[in-house]
């Protein structure tokens, strides 16, 4: 834009336009700083004082706002001055919870995973190549039977694809009919339609510290609380939950049982009995997240929950995102029907249910057998990568971290000897191109720890992200 | 389950238990009506004085309920107890609506939509033979370029797609750029992020009365009032929204200018200017949902208040599921810069983005014209269908109906003269296998209007469910 001087809009006025377009379309943001004034009126060639017109004429109108040595910044756009006169509702959730929320890491994140050539060294997905992308599509042509329809799905999800998933789980000893499964767009909308439909504002989840959950915010944004619970080598730790549950109003336990995320621990067959039976007594629903159940390497993990509960009190998450793709966003959660017949009308009443292409084509995997045959595929790959990054870890890390070896899912949880401060060791490893998932996003007390995956950089990369890894341990630590 | 007479556990805990498996795998639902203790005794072949002693077992541990006269009730069930003690959230949000939900109907039409030959005389959606699933199942294996990966896609959806999109909408006029679009599943969910993500609990929706709005909940789940404003036969009348800001602390705008859902109204051009200056001086935010805009019959509507939005105020919503494919579950939100970026952020945080899948497809189809060629086929049978059926009207409905002739979309506002109750009118219509959206559902005071549908239901099955329709409004009519 340039400023027209035959205009008989004054001078002051369009600069001010100027400002305001470049607000609006979001070049500037709310919180950047806008040019110096001197600076402005040399750009656009105009004398200060037209600049300093139109800058107050902006301040009386709340977009911008001088700060005494500051310079002057974005206070708000239109958006923006509607969401200050009280906090934004998310963000005020965000910001109730009990921890400081790590969202611009996490933000970062999942932004830094789209660079060019960045190495995802704890990412929670399968490598590309581990992916059968190719096998899915020709599903399209080869197979006989064909999605019936492009429209919405049933409430519950397409019922092809939920009778699959019944004879699935039955194979892991769940016994569900499709009326209790819910077809869901991966687990973390599962954990959002729960969050939202069956808990409390103010109830609390409690979980395994460090747990997955600390990095995402979709109970805290529901003004849900958490307490974590510490965990040992057989995981959770229920002979502390009655204790807890005395202190607060109304809670459920939320856990990560086989493969935990970041830790990789399993969770020993006594001690899921234990976690059932004090949930029985307390009357306390329980979350089992089961996502990587089927990346076993050397032995299947304990039965699930679901499969031993006779309560009714677990409701059961499943999903195809981390043995076959996470394009399809297809998982499910299987509980009472009641239960489910909720779950589904807030699912319905959020997105009217997921992708007919990803529900067919997960059915279809289901039916021909590609789901059974792709995992154990990848459980073949997961221990050859699993036993690379052990083998460079012994290489490079002996000495300055410590850890264990997994038996299954996609992490290593990394204990670093040195102090370092883990966001400047993010930043740095980010500059040189590693992507690192710092153990404070799943335990903000986890400062010495960083999540690894196995799963997704190639051999050549891993090697040479744990050498960054390793100089920079050694240039930043102690 | 038999009761087992030689085992140690006392008959009447046989029974409890018997009972307690009922209502835990969902059976027996909170709220239904437990067969008599006399029934019971016969069914399980024990004394009448066992089943009361169950009874009051489970009554203790707050399962049942008895009522005087009303017999014995299914309470609550543990994941049902736990949310006794405060209502769920999720209702209450609903609840504290200014207005009762009609959740139950919708729910009964959202299950009754896949009884097997119900007719559809109100849906939302194309019919089955409108929408293109072979070509675009084809597309699998015609088109030179595949889905790259079927990994997460970016967060604001994946890039190929909204350049196509940001293509598609410089032909409407909206000039955007592919990082001010978010790909979503849908316009609901376009919805219910903008909900969460952008509005204060207790701020105030001023919207079309009646409105497609009022027949979902996801603003007020989020804690919104809505505020209703007239509309006239050119739409929306903004002359009273500066009154209206007055009266709230913080409010934004939601309309449907083209074939405005369930009116079929078209906000005339002036109107649309009208509306945006009355926005801008508020500095009041609007949503303009659009996704009937390419389903005109005689002429195009006017163009998108985002194309002649200059202030940024606009957040626009277009879909692909009025046109090509619900089940593809993709839609997009087109704002500044900043917004957008709040919004994906917080789509990141609820499902990890759409299907990549469907992406893919709808990339495909906007890039090869498949989404341009069907949307005009789709006009010239909806031309047809329309017309089909308001004939039907006036050959059935002469005298006991007034509408309007929709100039595109998929509706007819049907004002019944009689009067009568809805909720008999529905449910007596179902009975005869006739699926009606009655106005209630968009506007509580429109007691005498029905939503028709000429976009679902074939030519036969119209008239089938216009000739019920014609009789039971003469038998229930006055």
């Amino acid at each position: 834009m340039i400023l027209d001087r035959g205009s008989s809009v004054p001078l002051h006025q369009q600069v001010a336009e100027y400002i305001t377009s470049h607000i609006t379309n979001g070049e500037w943001v709310t919180g950047s700083r806008l040019p110096s004034q001197r600076k402005l009126a040399d750009q656009l060639h105009v004398n200060r004082s037209t600049v300093t017109a139109a800058f107050e004429e902006l301040t009386a109108q709340g977009l911008i706002e001088g700060k005494r040595g500051g310079g002057t910044r974005v206070v708000n756009n239109t958006w923006g001055l509607m969401a200050k006169r009280k906090p934004a509702d998310w963000g005020a959730y965000v910001e109730a919870g009990q921890f400081k929320p790590n969202l611009p890491m996490i933000r970062t994140i999942n932004e830094a995973e789209f660079i060019p050539d960045i190495i995802r060294l704890g990412t929670g997905e399968l490598s590309p190549d581990l992916i059968p992308s190719e096998k899915l599509i020709h599903l399209f042509t080869k197979s006989s039977f064909k999605p019936r329809s492009l429209g919405y799905s049933e409430p519950k999800g397409d019922l092809q694809l939920r009778e699959q998933i019944s004879y699935y789980l039955k194979k892991n000893g769940i016994n569900a009919e499709p009326s209790s499964i819910l077809v869901v767009s991966g687990a973390l909308q599962a954990l959002q339609l729960i969050s939202i439909g069956l808990l409390d504002r103010g109830s609390t989840v409690l979980l395994e510290k460090p747990s997955y959950l600390y990095s995402i915010h979709v109970f805290q944004s529901s003004g849900m609380r958490f307490c974590g619970l510490p965990m040992d080598s057989e995981g959770f730790m229920p002979d502390q939950l009655s204790e807890f549950k005395k202190e607060v109003d109304s809670a459920i336990v939320y856990t990560i049982p086989s493969f935990h995320n970041p830790t990789g621990t399993v969770m020993s067959l006594s001690r899921r009995k234990e976690l059932l039976f004090a949930c029985e007594q307390e009357r306390m629903p329980l979350i089992e997240d089961d996502v990587y159940r089927d990346l076993w390497i050397e032995t299947p993990p304990p039965p699930a929950l679901k499969s031993i509960d006779h309560s009714g009190n677990v409701l059961y998450i499943g999903s195809m995102s981390k043995t076959l793709s996470p394009g399809l966003r297809i998982g499910w959660i299987v509980g009472a029907k009641p239960v489910i017949d909720r779950l589904a009308d807030i699912k319905m009443q959020s997105d009217y249910g997921s992708s007919s292409l990803s529900q067919w084509v997960a059915a279809e995997c289901l039916r021909t057998e590609i789901y059974e045959e792709h995992s154990s595929y990848v459980r073949n790959r997961l221990k050859i990568r699993r036993d690379h990054l052990l083998s460079l870890l012994t290489n490079y890390l002996k000495d300055l971290a410590e850890w264990h070896k997994p038996s299954g899912g996609f992490y290593i949880w990394l204990k670093l000897i040195p102090t370092i401060d883990p966001r400047v060791l993010f930043e740095r490893a980010l500059q040189q191109g590693i992507l690192l998932n710092p153990g404070v996003l799943y335990d903000r007390n986890a400062r010495q720890y960083l999540r690894l995956s196995y799963a997704y950089a190639s051999f050549k990369e891993m090697e040479q992200a744990i050498l960054v890894l390793r100089n920079l341990v050694l240039e930043l630590g102690w």
